[in-house]
């Protein structure tokens, strides 16, 4: 049978890091190529245990059906505990929970994107969400970013040379792949951009809590008086990823047409899952939680940067990050990303070329992506001591 | 602000059913509207016990990410334990886990389906997955249906009316909404005409367990020779809907597309319940939880059906379904539909009117859906007596 499949599968590919991930699983390889929050940060007891309370407590309430809202006490304890910070939950917002914030900026291209609309995010970015969106669209456009985040004179050239461009992806906080943080200044200007130019911001901020230096800096959202960013959220990396809950905060009338997106997807959200995290925002002390998980990272970051200052050739340039999971290496132009990641994985380190995270054929890259959360401090010492010496031979 | 909303969003309502499950909040309506699998049928005290046992044994592994594919271990039971009845994985063939049918019924039109091609369904059919296809094309076409299932003349009609007609939507097990189980004359036949016109047929079997009399009727996909055939399985009615766990079973180049779907959607399907899916699968003795269930099933069938013999006017027609959850009653033709709905909200009793079904608005109804599995025997009895006096006095 020859399939006829849909225009919008040819835009697609399975991810570049998942045929990299395919090696690791050979288990000599040392993987700092995966996205995987710690496992020393996941409280695999305290979930037993609320889990447990809850089968036995209220058994029917967690396994028969759910709204597609999600559980309502869930949305008031993130509103109350995760969002407390700082105002994200405007007077015509409100939560909706999600399956992984992925889904949320999912839903939010199917929303707003007709297959002509054009999608403009930081380049690189997060190949999940750049497939999200060609999965709806053609036209992903990658503006280039600097230390501070994505160049804001590039932003509002690129805005004016698209203007099919409905919808702007943004990373603020350890942005993935790159660990860039945008600056307040950055952050204002964005958000006037998209007001004048009637563009949506998805701010995707799954990392946004495992800040480990620096000084925390507002979100898009918290400056939304417009009604024009969308903000996903997750309990991936401040709880379990494998639970699948995320949310997103936005305008009521953007959820509501999320909400029937999602009603024709899953349904709802995994619902034991809702309520485990309800209770673990209403039982542990969060902000005491979250000190530990910024401890776990700290160590392991400066674990891996230590390592590169010393064994790294200093040709190979790379920012300390302020927090999240992943350190961005740009490579001397001499040395060829590809042939520099082959090599690698014959000595059997795996890491993701920056290739990856290109949101279309006509961004080019020569860096490297490393994450520092997944492996053990020692395979992170390993890992980092045999690529400095290619990055010596080179 | 005013949204400039995808072309897409204007094809799609919120579920009529929802509106009408608003008035069931009121504690003394008596609501034959939902669609629940029974809470008696639910196994919460064994789900509590491998949930308990998985996170104590491997809480590491069920709480960080997964593939996209979903837990080997889950997808190898399914097809031993689940699918033991008849060939239902082809040489070709390999499962993929879904959180939930549903998602299996979405992802397969997307990656089929262009704005244009069109979806051709049995009339009336599954809101759920009608709304899905709505989410990806204008065209769903209904086609009417006898109580042996869709009436294969006008479905060749139809096809050939239709020459954008990609995939044909299928429940041949107790539908939903009406309750009809498809004969295996007429799935032979459905079969053979997507095998002669290029049609894919998704055949969702979220039922297919509870047949509580008659004779199993084989599956079409236990005839797809070709690879046109892709199977939506659940655990939604025979052990839990909040764990939101189903499965599909199509051709691998199909699943390789749907993969690449899923994982920009969710990434991949709760963890732990798919574990606990799996241990129920290898710990609990299947055929017999089947027996139970669909004792239960024809216990609150017989209840329903036994009382509407007795009270119904006999001008309003049905037949006794042979499994499921729901019961279709045709009005006669002097009595409006919405009339009699609406009267029967204000007499506390919540039923659906057929209207919520249809694929399209060319298609009418003057039938009504009522469920028994999630009401209670007393509030069955009760919400028919109600009922049969409306019929009586119209």
């Amino acid at each position: 049978m020859q399939y006829n499949f849909a225009n919008r599968m040819g835009n697609l590919q399975a991810s570049a890091i998942r045929e990299i991930l395919k090696f690791t699983s050979d288990p000599e390889v040392i993987s700092l190529a995966a996205g995987n929050p710690s496992s020393e940060a996941i409280p695999t007891e305290t979930i037993r245990s609320l889990s447990d309370n809850i089968l036995n407590k209220t058994p029917v309430l967690a396994l028969q059906y759910g709204v597609t809202e999600g559980y309502a006490p869930l949305k008031e304890s993130i509103k109350r505990v995760m969002l407390s910070r700082e105002k994200i939950v405007h007077e015509n917002d409100d939560i909706v929970i999600m399956s992984g914030a992925q889904q949320g900026v999912e839903l939010t291209c199917k929303v707003f994107c007709n297959e002509n609309d054009a999608v403009i995010s930081e380049n690189p970015s997060f190949i999940g969400s750049l497939n999200a969106f060609k999965s709806y669209t053609k036209n992903v456009i990658g503006v280039d970013m600097d230390v501070d985040g994505i160049k804001i004179d590039k932003l509002e050239e690129s805005i004016k040379a698209n203007p099919s461009a409905k919808l702007l992806y943004l990373i603020p906080n350890f942005q993935n792949p790159t660990g860039h943080t945008m600056s307040l200044e950055k952050r204002k200007a964005v958000y006037e951009l998209a007001k004048k130019y009637g563009l949506i911001i998805i701010e995707d901020n799954p990392y946004g809590d495992l800040r480990f230096s620096g000084e925390h800096i507002p979100s898009i959202k918290s400056m939304d008086t417009e009604g024009i960013v969308v903000y996903c959220g997750s309990f991936s990396k401040v709880l379990s990823p494998g639970i699948r809950v995320g949310f997103v905060v936005a305008n009521r009338e953007i959820l509501n047409k999320i909400v029937v997106c999602k009603q024709v997807s899953d349904v709802h959200t995994n619902l034991l899952s809702q309520m485990i995290c309800n209770d673990f925002l209403n039982t542990v002390d969060y902000s005491e939680h979250i000190k530990k998980l910024q401890k776990i990272y700290k160590h392991k970051c400066d674990t891996m940067l230590d390592e590169m200052d010393v064994c790294f050739n200093k040709s190979f340039k790379y920012e300390r990050p302020e927090g999240g999971l992943f350190v961005w290496c740009d490579l001397p132009e001499n040395i060829d990303m590809n042939e520099f990641c082959k090599l690698a994985i014959k000595n059997k380190v795996a890491v993701v070329p920056g290739s990856a995270f290109m949101p279309n054929d006509t961004c080019h890259t020569n860096s490297i992506r490393l994450n520092y959360s997944t492996p053990s401090d020692e395979d992170i010492i390993k890992g980092i001591r045999i690529l400095g010496e290619l990055t010596q031979k080179f």
